[in-house]
């Protein structure tokens, strides 16, 4: 319920242990620290290689930090969607700023789990709820 | 590899059987309907409702295609990154436009699952590789 | 001020003349087809071509439409964000469905433009307010 | 030219001088900060209110950098495409991290400009190549 808000998806993995506590109005987060490095085509050789490392803190509140302190572990490959924003501290007497994303969601990347070994039983699922609408195309 | 794709996320629910096969080449590709409807806050009455749906289809290739067919049904709520795609298609001897994603990364959406019985299995993890490595912020 | 609505930016060129109309309610609007056209690396011939287009509707509102009447012509190259909705409609006795960019912010695109004659006018600028900030980084 | 890259949109203001020099290799590259002020509903008190800043260093190459320096001033309404990267450098001996975007589209956002006192000059126009193109819908 914004305007102007930056949001970005970022493709990587998680890079860190997930934190997770109470707030004081009771609320659960999470954090956990995200890495993403791109793939680039060296045009010169004709081969792909390592691109730079992004490296952004997400912060997941409520439902979403339960689920993802749940079911997420250091080295997962992830897919984020959530709010850019600076976060200013200080750091040896001096001001200091980091990049995080406040996310709105999360998702283990299906594209790159090596294997599963079984479909995560999730409960209700909402599909009868879906069953009588007809796709209109 | 490309310039000037047209990149989208997509936040919505399974909407459809998953359908998998085997294309000529070999390649497994799996698709499905997917639909994502906004929630709008409605400023004259003070609450928040509905907005408009959205339906895409979703392709996905390979690997992806794999743990798709494997992990999701219909009504699971999903996150969605592909690129944006026009397809030709003639019905009723009329010629008719259809826009379906080709998705790089799917995520069954961890801010809306009702419950997870157990965190799905990913082997290995690729966790061991980044104990080493240490955040630069 | 929604939740779950699918932002899209999709950088192509004005491929219409802009229709420009004031609504029942006043309110004036502007429309112009729009299209992209990826560029793709291919690996087997280590040379870049053109890859798939795509179409899409935008409809601007208000200060935009206004905005984008007077300064926009087919052939200018822009950039666009908006909201991806669906338009339903009937043709030929059979329903139809078209993709339009509810958009929110539209520009020139200055990497594609040939030459610029002269700086557009911007009255006034927000320039001065600016001056007495200072970047926290 | 690449795979996972982190794109982001944003929609801001110019909030520097543009600094404008030709590097060592002759290619021209210009540099701005853009700040971008998220708006939000208060649904405690009904109404909108600025939300977060967000700093970003922004770099442009070549052409783009030529018409930016061209075109642009402080305080400009701008909306900016992509790529987020983290800079790494040191500062009162202590290392620092600041986020930048190598930008691949600017434009002036048409949405937010006060007035123009002309339409910007584009020549050529792209636009006889597609006078004969017909929208396929």
């Amino acid at each position: 319920m914004s305007w102007n808000s930056t949001m970005v998806t970022v493709v990587g993995h998680v890079a860190s242990e997930i934190s997770y506590k109470h707030g004081e109005d009771g609320k659960s987060n999470a954090f956990f620290r995200l890495h993403s490095t791109e793939r680039r085509y060296n045009t010169a050789i004709g081969d792909w290689e390592d691109g730079e490392t992004l490296w952004l803190g997400v912060t997941c509140w409520r439902k979403l930090a339960d689920s993802v302190k749940t079911t997420l572990s250091q080295g997962d490959p992830v897919i984020v969607q959530g709010k850019l924003r600076m976060r200013h501290y200080e750091k040896d007497d001096s001001k200091r700023t980091a990049f995080n994303l406040d996310a709105l969601h999360v998702g283990l990347d299906l594209s790159r789990v090596q294997s599963l070994g079984s479909a995560p039983v999730v409960e209700p699922r909402s599909g009868e709820e879906l069953v009588a609408e007809t796709a209109p195309f």
